[in-house]
């Protein structure tokens, strides 16, 4: 998954992987009328919605973005109808040509990992195989060992798929105890060290193992040790943009030939139009709301480009 | 939640979680055929099989645990037709006066954990209150630190909901990560004191907070040092049973007043019919597989109050 995601990563011209993470806050008002006449003002219309809205800005981006990571979250928070929606985007970017990291976050022991594997695994029934999630890859947290990793690491090792192990995140208090020093070096160093391990015997035609890892822009110093650390782990990089992560500050993030990572946008990109004079408020703009999502790709392109040189 | 849960603990007798974790490889076979044959080999027949496995289960155990605690990544396995026999688990449980953990071991940072607070909080559109999920408690992973924790604490400030976060889980390799000393004290007893801080403004009138702590019955010393570091924190106890766990381990994580845990068991109770030879095998046993979960049920309820003493 990760030499498809490079290559893609060259075929568009940059590390852009847009964030699919809808809020009903975001959701243009025609959007809404059009969902609430048909279901009501139900789960069930916001998940159609949010689909809507996404199929949109994917129309938009598709020819921009290598990727797109849907966090299940904000799916997950409307129910069974919340997830039909994450299921259908996931079905959507993949017809469309782009890869699908699902922002899951899942860490659990032995068998219950096992079973959040089928999310990049699939599942037999009596001989036939089902892939319920279809996602390409998705992100997991590593604070229950290797027990919870384990399980994952079949589905990686003939490189068909991938996982992104949390390591540093983007949030203020990742530091909480992903800085605690444990023998002289933060966890997050451990955690690191353990993903480079997990990742072994997965390692593709790049170099990279099919074991990434989450490691937030906002940390700058952090990220570059990380880099130099971790030579055969890809990583997801959160906190671009709204978090206040910029290109240049990505720099030292990138291997010797510009690869290496891919940055992530969600509201930066899905809500561009709200933060764009060129475009109506949501009470008033239309289909056209998706453009400022496409403008906002291209400035994000430009971004981590000029930040790259 | 964590009074109500006291409550229901004293009038069954005994801190008894009933782990809902459902896998195929122990269905009766007569569920097998009935569900196979009215919606083919297909995701669909094994969510509800797990579901009729899941209700017989309770019918029998009903008045001797005080709650259930379903394992979210079982039924996810199988996709949306999974997670709709977990929601109708859920409804089933509380139907029958269970109180329900909801074992999802979310973690996610502020916006997403917002979403995912879901679970007990609900969500609103347009003025109307919607509860996708209904569970009474969930389980919360604190690797993202206070952020990803916050966003639950509305609603367990009064008193209706609670949160479980992991510190000491009960597999092997939970000591990769939960036991590096940081400034002289393992990470799990960092978390334990976030956890102590988190449940700061949410104690009930038992003395406990509604924000517990999972901590595994198989690392008895360490149980004991949380019991008496975190007196307002609620134990949930994972890894009884199956996992190695006994009743007289325990003895030192209950409070002076014999409260202070819930214990949970997934296999022994849920598979029981499969390691006792007063039963048929799966692949002759009928509807009375269930009795063996209630016979187990009452062995775990004797074998802890002894171990109480």
């Amino acid at each position: 998954m990760i030499d498809r995601l490079i290559e893609k990563i060259k075929e568009k011209g940059a590390p852009i992987l847009a964030g699919l993470d809808p809020v009903y806050e975001m959701m243009p008002a025609y959007l809404k009328k059009e969902m609430f006449e048909r279901y009501g003002k139900t789960p069930k219309a916001v998940a159609e919605m949010f689909y809507a809205f996404n199929c949109r800005i994917m129309d938009e981006i598709a020819d921009i973005v290598p990727a797109v990571k849907p966090q299940i979250a904000m799916y997950e928070r409307y129910g069974l109808d919340g997830l039909e929606c994450y299921l259908k985007t996931v079905e959507y970017a993949k017809n469309k040509g782009l890869l699908v990291i699902g922002d899951i976050k899942r860490g659990d022991i032995s068998s219950t990992a096992a079973a959040y594997a089928a999310h990049i695994g699939g599942v037999e029934i009596e001989g036939t195989h089902f892939d319920p999630w279809k996602e390409d890859a998705v992100t997991i947290n590593p604070y229950l060992g290797t027990d919870g990793i384990a399980p994952f690491l079949p589905y990686c090792r003939d490189g068909k798929k991938a996982i992104f192990v949390l390591v540093k995140t983007s949030n203020p208090s990742s530091g909480e105890l992903q800085d605690r020093i444990i023998d002289g070096e933060p966890l997050y160093c451990h955690v690191a060290d353990l993903a480079d391990k997990w990742g072994e015997e997965s390692i593709g035609e790049n170099g990279y193992s099919m074991v990434g890892a989450v490691v937030g822009a906002t940390y700058k110093e952090q990220g570059e040790l990380l880099r130099k650390r971790l030579p055969h782990t890809f990583f997801l990089v959160p906190g671009y943009g709204a978090q206040g992560g910029k290109g240049a500050d990505l720099k030292n993030y990138y291997d010797k030939n510009g690869l290496g990572i891919i940055v992530n946008s969600s509201r930066g990109i899905i809500a561009a139009y709200q933060k764009d004079p060129e475009f109506a408020p949501a009470d008033q703009v239309g289909r056209e709301f998706a453009e400022a999502s496409r403008k906002a790709a291209l400035a994000m392109k430009e971004d981590l480009l000029r930040g790259r040189e």
